[in-house]
């Protein structure tokens, strides 16, 4: 039996322990696309508390824990933060086979040192333990964990009409880059109650008056200007699926005039408008040398009882079915045959969409970039050692896995950068598998260039 | 290479073999749902053939075993038992890395402790021998069979308008509890020949005049009181997918009687019906603390001229594909929006529905219940050991396998008790070999009580 | 760790040895499906440069390695056959884990006797050796290597109108059978601007005026004859999905008639069409004992730019997704309620449909054919180690592997052979592996007929 977590969790033969201690393990992170809040950043924030850190409250706070705490039957009416740690702990015992379960342990480990696994008969100790070095230790600051787990760059998601105040702030400050990502999605879900007064505000950042959707196109691609000047590298959208609705100039103004005027959208209507915004978007990335990050297939917001009482990003989401195969050819096509398709990653949250998505980026690659067109790493509900395995597989079977720009958190805390040694160990033992099993050469020089890749490098050069 | 069918039949490590043996082996069965027949329970019948057990005939037997035969190019027109058995024998040969291979093989050692592959060859002596116990063997009744495998309960499918007059004469008198199950799928299906003649049967039931889509509804609660009261604790649903379509009172009606005229309705006026119909249902069972079972992906009867001749449940049916995210959302949400979205069970006949369902249904968890709403377990065409794997380990990434109420036959037979053993089996190597890697410590106070908890305590809790 | 690509390649264990080195490796090769050219079999073929043989043109070659290059980011403005071949090695270097990497080295084995792996490095030595003996080397012939690989026949595929000149020439003369298939793709793409000119094309081939629909099916019918007597023993569709829109002789008329002059087609009307000419086609075939393969969820041509500039099959195509069981049941059902079903393989480029193609299947088996209707071999983008496995686990899981009629190239390429080792060790490895984990018995003459089957015997059956 192995031992659990040990030095080589998750490396079951010899050649994926090589990889991982020799080609891997030291190399920096970049954490190309999280949520992590600028400003917190900015104020090289300390936490003294791990329920506060772990689990906020149910309307903001980790939605994957408040998730698993309700699966496992826990009441939510809880404020003490001892409760909702111990809560927390219970549900613990139940998650064998989760990625959770391997999330905290690792977090103990790699932040706080503990190697005892919590249930809740440890949770008092390790509650005791974690507060205590919340407060005392210097390295469990914002820019410590930085340096700790030798970041290079975390890319932020902000919005077009944001100031950028905390990343200009962050400039020469933070021991990691800062880099801002640019997410218009207010600005393209028409069809939201958002959307007006969103407009307003971006008129007001850009300067621009918005009187039509071609307004709406130039306020973006001015305060896309300004995002680049702070250092923006990548987009990114999310999208239920890929949008594909030509329309004529007439046509957009009116429906962006009945927007405007709160009436009600045909789902065509809003279809049109989001692929002309989405398709010019792109190609605006394209000739600044831009990445576009698509995110498809979530739906959001099931729980109409709960979205009232706690409101959005709450644990209430899940996984959209869609058929799109047609639609994202054409989508992707429309930029193309302009010759300006940006760097594009595609993520989905549908592993059912992988081969659409790894054969249609198949027929986008070249243009001098190697793997131009990338298959985002496993995401969000597909975030665990199956779905990490099955994207891997899926890309090397379809495509160049050699040149796979790997894994970021999406996370909205700071204690989730553990998540990438998951992620380079598990495709450390998938490649070191094959090599084992005869099925690839042991060529250490290939091998080693093809993991650091994976690891740092293959994303270094992508958003550079 | 490890000796086929032995006692650590599919443990392939130390901790799977201690999980099996010493935390589920032993334990009851619990068979939730399933499809025998009342009358034959209440009668402790005895077969005194194999092949009428095992096979049946064409129109009216073990639609699995016929269909492979004729996925095995044999000819039907067999009235022979020997000659039907001997054709089964032949069938067995190719069915390597098919579950029916396994499931005859361990049906031969349990109830016959027959350990003899059967092959053409083994045929007559295992013919011989079989029929021989089936005659002369005290344990070969129906009671004896729910002794000998430890039978908790058999949760049986029924008509709202059923009498359960054995159910009644089985209370005391049974060794496992005969549960009733409430089917109303003739009262949902208002696009069906059959709807016409059943609502006079449900109002002669009931008792209640039925003039509109409402009165059915009355009927139907009428008659799932009755239910209750004869210790139902469960309803199930056969449906291509989730219905969801909002209608007027006045809608209804005049979709209820556009239907009682024999007139044909558009899909959308069906779905209409049936929307209203189920979700009203599940207020119902939720006001009762019943299980809504919702069984989805289904396609029936595909062969016409197959269909015209042996009618239906004969071999003919297949899996389903559809778009079903959001109209499962908005179904579900229309119970949980009243806080009256019952426990639930949702199985698919597509596991390419896994991601979507199990998901979903973590946006509905919560009041109490530990697992309320549950991804069920690989059904019909899932049912084998990659689809088994598959649906636990989707489970296990996604939500909590741990609370998983685990295994049902579905059968139609009373020699299937042995797939409960086959599924703990593979639960146990599953979970063993995350210990066996590594991946989850080996804590048996954990370990034995999620085995236990899947194996059979889950389903109990979960049902009383 | 074992040896790359040596002897026991694949075999993870003895009873998998057993089967490929006993019962597998020494079979002849049906290669029912492929795109050679007959016009470079009958010439016996030899080439000179393994660039030309390995890659060819941008616009004419081997677009699974142009595809690949691109996705490497490397330029595709070569013309030099050196040029090309290293631009090959240098993406060798990036390709573990796809499938061209097994069969570049597979095939450099195999024709060439070379081990070495092929890099950046290796490539001019590499290039030399392979270009010494295909200029000097006997056996690198067509018939050569028809000989060399103990090919029984290869089934080529053409057009309606084709005169089949080259397969009757080849006659006696082939070391291997040169089999036609009949692929009437051009004259069921009815809204497709070839379809006009092709009429007229095959009105001159079959000397009957087409004047309707009716006369389409007529003319198609008289080549189908012609094909026949050529030795034609199956057919071959591409489709998006399965037709289903049944329509009035009058309705198709007008269709038809739209058609030839010119005029745009709902894609209802041409649902109706098509639905129409393959559903009879399917009856005559059954007719006459031919096998209809049906290969379903390709999209093509997906980048319009690089269309214009290349044309087809350079690298550009994807895999579709659709919702298409109750089309396809329909489809079937057409058919088999005549009686007229024909023996058919279905196809699909989705893993997605695997489950709805594997139970559907199984409703329209029988008629004294083992296996009359297969699960296609995974295909083109499934054609893998995990694609091949899936493919079979499933086969398997939901019906009778023993009796699949196992791997076809479907290449273009006459240095494709390989590829039926590479499967035929994934499928001993995979049988193997079941028995030594105890899931099936160590019973050599059930395992022996299953692996020599697959290998061979069972589409030897099936096409004769």
């Amino acid at each position: 039996m192995k031992k659990f977590m040990d030095e080589d969790f998750l490396l079951k033969n010899d050649v994926a322990k090589e990889l991982y201690h020799k080609h891997s393990e030291g190399l920096p992170i970049f954490d190309y696309h999280c949520h992590l809040n600028p400003a917190e950043i900015a104020a090289d924030t300390r936490f003294d508390n791990i329920s506060a850190l772990w689990l906020g409250t149910r309307t903001f706070g980790d939605h994957y824990k408040w998730r698993a705490m309700r699966s496992n039957g826990l009441t939510e009416q809880l404020d003490d933060p001892w409760e909702k740690f111990y809560s927390w702990a219970q549900t613990m015992e139940n998650l064998y086979g989760n990625p959770l379960f391997h999330w905290t342990q690792l977090e103990l480990k790699r932040y706080f040192g503990i190697d005892t696994v919590l249930t809740s008969k440890t949770a008092k100790a390790i509650y005791d333990e974690c507060n205590r070095q919340l407060k005392e230790n210097p390295e469990l600051s914002v820019f410590g964990i930085f340096k700790k787990f030798n970041i290079y760059a975390v890319g932020t998601t902000d919005d077009p009409a944001d100031s950028l105040e905390y990343h200009i702030q962050l400039k020469d400050k933070s021991p990691a880059k800062v880099i801002p990502s640019y997410r218009p999605d207010k600005a393209m879900n028409i069809d939201q109650e958002t959307f007006v007064p969103y407009i307003a505000t971006l008129s007001k950042a850009s300067g621009i008056k918005i009187k039509s959707a071609e307004d709406v196109l130039k306020a973006l691609e001015n305060r896309l200007d300004f995002f680049v000047k702070c250092g923006c590298r990548a987009s990114d959208h999310a999208l239920m699926d890929a949008p594909y609705a030509p329309a004529t100039e007439q046509e957009l103004n009116a429906i962006f005039s009945r927007a405007m005027d709160g009436l009600t959208l045909t789902a065509e209507e809003a279809e049109k408008y989001r692929f002309y915004i989405m398709s010019n978007l792109g190609k605006a990335y394209a000739k600044r040398g831009l990445v576009m990050q698509l995110h498809f297939a979530s739906i959001r917001n099931n729980n109409s009882r709960k979205f009232r009482q706690l409101g959005a990003d709450t644990g209430y989401d899940a996984v959209y079915d869609s058929i799109h195969a047609e639609k994202l050819s054409k989508f992707l096509d429309s930029m193309e045959k302009e010759d300006l398709l940006p760097k594009t990653i595609l993520y989905s949250l549908n592993p059912n969409d992988y081969y659409v998505l790894g054969t249609l980026m198949g027929c986008f690659q070249g243009e001098g970039v190697p793997g131009k067109i990338q298959l985002g790493s496993g995401w969000w509900f597909c975030d665990h050692k199956d779905g990490m395995e099955q994207q891997m597989k899926t890309l090397g079977d379809l495509g160049l896995l050699s040149r796979f720009i790997g894994m970021l958190t999406d996370s909205r805390s700071f204690l989730s950068y553990p998540r990438h040694e998951y992620f380079r160990r598990i495709m450390c033992n998938l490649i070191g598998t094959w090599v084992e099993d005869g099925e690839v050469p042991y060529d250490m020089d290939v091998l080693g260039k093809m993991t650091e890749g994976i690891s740092f490098n293959n994303a270094l050069a992508y958003f550079s």
